[in-house]
């Protein structure tokens, strides 16, 4: 066995996985995206783990969150230094169990990973959108899923799950298609962002597009792209993803050299903090694309349930799916009170609703690290859900 | 009366004043930084309020946080758009009153507006230090005031007050001149800078370094400076300046022009809340210089007193002056936590302390805006001092 080789116990991961890709909105039936723009054809990159039941009744499908991908879980290939991004909570014998459910991911329209996106070549000029990519909402996304789900046979989900960005996604897809879940699983979201969060991410845009590197976003093919602005956009973010203790926790005033301060104005990642700040930006501009960036803190921004569909009321009462919605004490980008709106809505109109607060210091991320009370929670609402209708 | 001239009522306000200089630290009698290196002569910008009375009894020092400046109170001509930045606390009649103590206010070492920094002339080159310019700590501003003081024929003063940084000077203040002021009053303030906190200055500092106009510190004379990356600085600072009620309460999701989306990837002021923060970016560029600003945030991460005094009970326990301290609820930068953990070392010292955590909806900034708790508080907290000693 070599350092590249992941290593992983097939009985616990769902092992190599491989994306794959579906062609919809084929003309003349184009996608008529919120902004009134008609976008076709579209192609989807997607993951799929499990079997489906021959009832076709065990399909769940999992909305990713902002700067994530199909590739929830398993393995690429041999080099992979890491497996999917929610590896611990999908595979055989976890919260969303393959032994037993048919798991679905794709990634988002306007992403960056295999989804047609900004990267896509614009068939009206053979080039890349860029930032002539029509503008994408939560919405659109949802509909092009929705579209897969139907694609791959699928009538009935058995639920929809995400968090954050994903768990709009999974809001949204209960307002349009009512019929299409039996159950929803909303973690550390809202029905909109807060003034705060579009604050944030106004902060981020403004990273990338004051690069000059950005160059009006076209920058495909250029030797350099906007490296510096879009690394600054995810160290920003990033801050907000955690929470004050957990980076007491991780770092405090840790120095990363030595114990002594170095009085030197050039050092910029003297604390630990900063240096994990830098490495978070560095990573991220290896493996994401600005003008998806853009796209999908703008989609992040414009989302509001109550205002698309009149009221929270109106957005969520037409479903029968059963709700599973969960926040984090220590999240204050997507905080408890927005998540209790939610519940609220959920209840005037008499829905089956369990919501749990869950205690963490890990802030937004969360529900990316703290598997097991998700797992607790999530195994029998899927059972019960499954056995009841 | 033109709309140029401020309106001012002369009861009510310091009305015009100048900013004046003083040269310290003249050789051979330099002052010796924290980090070892010697600087001097260092101007001194400061401005004066209010008369000092023949005991010399009743001089207030005010410190002010990361990007004030010397002026606090008045007007310096006829066509200021804006009177000194504590204005509504610094007069007669008024929370530090004119008509009865002598306030004193001096732009701090490393800053940008009238006190030897980054922008000043390196003697030994002939050109602006800019990033050669010495590694400045707290302590280093305090040292600089404390000599202003006794430059100005002050021994003792009534009390040194201050918020955020300024609030951080006031400690400091403390532990190294403990004999020099009978009262200490820190507002929304911290022994220390949290992880989180480094974490956003840390991404300030990547912005201005990161903008090519920045030119490794070298920008002055050049038609264009770090616009760009210190614009950026200033968004993401303000944002921990406010809460996020008073972000809602402010703008919410409330469109800059009209009520309609315009869905354009292009558009980056779409929300009321964008707008404004690029206004502050835009408006704080005018104002400021990007080393200081450099300059200042070093200071303020490597400011910790219980490590550099050995635990907070020392660096606060030689001292007889009284304290006042106080924290707002909804101020996430300088959370009340960090205000109690000063106070506990204040009474495990025995040190006579008044402590108050203001309910307020406007997170940090709210020590510069909800003026009338801190009068009643420190009106007679300082008449007290003044007659008791």
């Amino acid at each position: 066995m070599t350092d590249e080789q992941p290593s992983f116990d097939p009985d616990h991961s769902v092992g190599f996985v491989e994306t794959q890709f579906a062609t919809l909105f084929e003309s003349p039936n184009e996608l008529v995206l919120e902004s009134g723009a008609k976008l076709g054809p579209i192609t989807v990159a997607y993951e799929t783990y499990g079997e489906l039941s021959p009832e076709k009744d065990n399909a769940i499908f999992v909305c990713h969150a902002l700067t994530g991908d199909a590739h929830v879980a398993g393995w690429h290939d041999a080099k992979d230094r890491k497996p999917g991004w929610w590896e611990d909570f999908v595979g055989p014998g976890k919260g969303l169990d393959t032994n037993r459910y048919f798991v679905i991911c794709a990634n988002v329209l306007a992403g960056c990973k295999g989804t047609t996106g900004p990267m896509s070549v614009d068939p009206a000029t053979g080039k890349p959108y860029g930032l002539h990519f029509p503008f994408i909402t939560v919405g659109d996304m949802v509909a092009v899923h929705s579209e897969l789900v139907r694609h791959l046979g699928v009538d009935r989900l058995l639920a929809v799950v995400g968090g954050s960005l994903g768990g709009m996604q999974v809001l949204e897809w209960v307002a349009r298609f009512p019929d299409q879940i039996r159950a929803a699983v909303c973690l550390a979201s809202a029905a909109r962002l807060s003034a705060q969060g579009i604050a944030f991410n106004v902060v981020g845009r403004r990273a990338i597009l004051s690069d000059p590197m950005f160059k009006n976003g076209e920058y495909y093919g250029e030797p350099e792209g906007p490296r510096y602005g879009l690394a600054l956009a995810r160290m920003v973010a990033h801050i907000t993803y955690l929470s004050e203790v957990s980076f007491e926790d991780k770092f405090g005033r840790r120095l990363q050299q030595g114990d002594r301060l170095q009085y030197n104005l050039e050092k910029e990642t003297e604390f630990q903090v900063g240096s994990y700040l830098h490495y978070q930006g560095k990573r991220f501009v290896e493996r994401f694309d600005a003008n998806s960036y853009l796209c999908l803190t703008h989609a992040m921004d414009y989302f509001d349930l109550a205002e698309t569909y009149g009221s929270l009321e109106q957005a969520l009462g037409r479903t029968n799916a059963r709700f599973l919605l969960s926040s984090y004490t220590s999240d204050w980008l997507f905080p408890t009170t927005q998540s209790r709106e939610l519940v609220s809505a959920l209840l005037n109109r008499r829905k089956d609703v369990t919501f749990v607060e869950l205690e963490s210091s890990k802030g937004h991320d969360a529900f990316l690290l703290e598997i097991e009370p998700l797992q607790r929670m999530i195994e029998p609402f899927l059972e019960q859900t499954r056995a009841g209708q």
